[in-house]
């Protein structure tokens, strides 16, 4: 969770500054104008004033959104990208600038968001700079599918759906043609795609308070990316769920927003909107690519997931989908060098994203032969897997308890992590491999009658290949902290005669023991290493406790199966 | 600001495996082996079983940090990344599914971050795979320089510093060098790095509860990417400190960790750790290069700035340092297909990233002139700028009402926004440019004594640009709304014979009535169009509530001029 309105910037009236100068220390490829903090334009470090010999592409609007637009700079892309303050039109002063700096004889081209401020600022800007003598075209772009047509004169917003308008328009100025097909291209692109997007919460202004208009358990469908609310609030839903609804909304054949029907190809855009992971991006991805083959029919050409066009630190996503055509993919195929174009997304797959896992090399038997083996235990079988099972059982219960110390002095998975073991072990208790087993499994083998002093050898065995290979001892706050005390019990009590359940159940009590005696050791290994001792005393360490509990589990279902079969 | 545990996935379990499937429909270059769900490795789709001329470099880890490490491998980088479940180190049979995989007769690479279940898992593996006929190396990566050097066997954390220790590995491979020298290569970059980060929020496991272990001022240093907690909690500072803490960590003198002293060159990688926006992170990169620069004498040879290796939602950022020399910058500088490589920002800058802001063609005079003329407005000159100064302050005055409706009705910027053009107007009344002022002045000058009609004049010509311009009219909950009704009662007046300032007083009173009269409009342009009706009748058009107020201190402002000077 981020925390109510934390950035990690300094002034909130510099923010946009002081990326630009940031994003200046990173690529290279990147200028800017020397007219802080009203005129706020980076352009291409290879493109001298007056002389660029190509079409000009100059997109802009308010802050926020990076890295659109300065992070599309670059040969193939955009030429220039103006930005006003945070979320406000940047000023007709700046614009002009702007094209001052990188149109040439060619002309410039526009690509301008939907939004009264920008249209107006661009505009002026345009036609003041027509009075200059410069070629200019503009194109509008309102790719926004969230709301029902008949809005006044505001139309639909502009989205992510820009940055590949964007693409378009700087492939085709790339390549050489005249301004007119450039904006053309441009136009046509911008029909041919529309945008819907998701929010988990409410995006925080440098400088201001959180908006608690979200609740905990809501999403916003039909967002803007400048803080304003949806079209639509509801609960929050599985992904995919989401993902559905809003495909939906784009392709509604009520509203027509765009020329997509089934049959044809598309092009997908995900769209983090600055706070989103890009695990999660991707997943919504997935889904989006299937529901658009299984339920519309539809193809999808091409796929970009990512960050491209945020709105500050806002967590969610926009899904934009473009109809694709010849002209279409040759532009977003061709090279650019504008450095947050997405790379490795150009050209289609050869062949199924899906291979087969290789077999070992020249011994394909090994693992059958190890399976083999194991289906010969008979009766020890079976004792072996009524344990394995107690064990896993208690795993199970125990698992809020291990997340809990887990969180005190680690990571706070261990119980989820043991349990997902624990599972996966009851499912199928054949696949099991671990370390511990596998060591005990190689003592306890060939054995024809196993007795308790072969169990002890075992368990000595699987303490000695842990400490091997993790580099762990007595006392350095592991599970060996439980294990030993529980094997020298053991070893000890069947040496002096005791019957060797009885001396199971006394070895797991040492066990637990040792286990709870780890709250005060100073941790020397694993994760837990790196916190201080204070914090570390409020909980024993989670991987002895899970080891000592499994044990102990063990014990006992090992006794009453001895109770079982004596009455 | 995101929501408690809030996240966009389906279920828990299925994270990575659903992550991989989205990776893999975005980057056509990526495959994977179809082994879920416990086999999760991503795999170049170009490299086929056994037969791979190069040596292969395979990295991996748990999952929860992505795009590492799948969305780094291509050609250049990795051959192959493997991958456990979130935070959870991958098991040691998939580990050796990638080695089968991808390896061929030069053998593989292992790069391994140091966590006690990475070294195990892929130890055994490591093993396993030589005892088959594989050639293997293996490479540890500690470049955490947050605890201090005595902590037991676990030795120092794999943090970020990974990304680039894989680059260099990579490149080294690609260049077709044996598997001992592409070792050793990866060993003397793992040396020469070193990281620390800094969180302002705890990351949620899917599936789980948020941790509030960081307070609402609070944030952590020294963290790790796991969850686990920082070596020290501090008050939320200005990035610029941030950094300089975090600098000072890495560099300190006392622990030694990276060699790098005063005069060296470095490469700087700034990483979000998954819910940091790409603005937030420039800022830092901006503050890391100057202050390496001015207070170490340390140059900046390469700059990496992005989301690489993250902590799920994480909030928050680490800085690596690596020493950087000819190899090192070679490799790092050499072409790889690996999607999620930062692209431009490669090769040294060639000139200053700062050039002039350029001069309008032909006519630098222009603004010059205007600027003369405006200055030989004398006693109107005056008036006009107490008027405008009264306005500018009545702004500040109203700022958070109008951030209030603003954020009922639009994106809550409005005072804020015309706060800064307030202030900037008041810092430097000269560079005043809007459309409304340039209008009006376009009206006003030339003309010697400035009458009360000139001022209704002008008051009509601004309406007449805003509405060409912006297409709004009268009644589309506009400023619009507050500008008409105080033109026409203003005209009405003068035409009436009445006292010019009480005209004006009037009529400033008729634009406030009108600006509140919005509440009751439905809009048809700006953001608020995208509102519902119900919602924007809990706040007045923060636009025309701007301008009315404006105005109105304008008024105020005349009147109390002509009582100073009549008393």
């Amino acid at each position: 969770m981020a925390a109510r309105g934390k950035k990690l910037i300094n002034d909130p009236n510099d923010v946009v500054t002081q990326f630009i100068e940031g994003l200046a220390e990173t690529y290279p490829g990147l200028q800017y104008l020397d007219g802080f903090p009203e005129i706020k334009v980076v352009l291409r470090s290879d493109v001298a004033v007056g002389t660029y010999d190509k079409v000009a592409v100059i997109c802009g609007g308010g802050s926020g959104h990076e890295p659109a637009h300065g992070g599309f700079v670059g040969q193939g892309m955009l030429t220039a990208a103006v930005s006003g303050d945070v979320f406000t039109s940047p000023p007709v002063n700046s614009i002009l600038a702007a094209i001052r700096a990188v149109t040439g004889p060619k002309g410039c081209l526009l690509v301008v968001t939907n939004y009264t401020g920008d249209r107006l600022n661009f505009g002026l800007a345009a036609e003041e700079a027509k009075s200059e003598g410069y070629k200019v075209e503009m194109v509008i772009v309102g790719d926004d599918c969230a709301l029902p047509p008949t809005r006044g004169i505001a139309g639909r917003r502009g989205l992510a759906g820009t940055i590949l308008v964007n693409k378009v328009a700087g492939a085709a100025a790339d390549a050489g043609l005249p301004l007119e097909e450039v904006a053309e291209q441009a136009r046509h692109a911008s029909k041919f795609v529309g945008t819907v997007g998701v929010a988990l919460s409410v995006c925080t202004l440098p400088g201001q308070e959180t908006s608690d208009r979200l609740g905990l358990e809501q999403i916003e469908l039909g967002l803007g990316i400048h803080g304003e609310p949806g079209a639509a609030v509801t609960e929050l839903q599985p992904v995919d769920v989401v993902v559905s609804r809003v495909l939906k909304q784009i392709l509604s054949s009520e509203t027509r927003y765009v020329p997509i029907t089934s049959g044809d190809r598309v092009i997908l855009l995900t769209n983090g909107l600055g706070a989103t992971p890009t695990m999660e991006l991707m997943i919504a991805t997935r889904k989006a690519v299937r529901e658009l083959q299984l339920e519309y029919g539809i193809a999808t050409d091409r796929v970009y997931t990512g960050s491209f066009m945020t709105s500050l630190d806002m967590q969610g996503f926009s899904i934009s989908i473009m109809k694709s055509d010849a002209t279409i993919l040759q532009c977003l195929d061709s090279s650019t060098k504008a450095p947050c174009w997405p790379a490795g997304t150009n050209g289609d797959r050869q062949k199924p994203a899906k291979i087969s896992v290789p077999a070992p090399p020249s011994c394909a038997m090994k693992s059958d032969k190890m399976l083999q083996q194991s289906r010969e235990l008979t009766k020890e079988g079976c004792i072996l897997e009524a344990c394995i099972e107690a064990g896993a059982k208690e795993i199970i219960r125990i698992k809020d308890s291990l997340n809990e110390w887990d969180s005190k002095v680690g990571d706070g998975d261990c119980g989820t992590t043991m349990y997902r073991g624990a599972i996966a072990i009851l499912d199928d208790m054949k696949k099991w491999y671990d370390i511990l087993c596998k060591a005990a499994y190689a003592s306890l083998k060939g054995i024809k009658t196993v007795e308790a002093k072969h169990w002890a050898n075992a368990l000595q065995a699987s303490i000695v290949a842990i400490s091997k290979y993790g580099g762990a001892r007595e006392g350095y706050r592991t599970m060996l902290d439980a294990l030993i005390p529980a094997s020298e019990i053991l070893r000890e009590r069947l040496e002096a005669g005791d019957d060797p359940l009885d001396a199971f159940i006394v070895s797991s009590e040492a066990a637990m023991t040792g286990a709870e005696s780890t709250r005060h050791m100073q941790a020397q290994a694993g994760r837990s290493s790196y916190i201080a001792a204070d914090k570390l005393a409020s909980a024993p360490d989670p991987g002895a406790m899970a080891v000592a509990a499994w044990y102990r589990a063990v014990a006992l279902s090992l006794k009453s199966m001895s109770c079982h079969s004596k009455s």
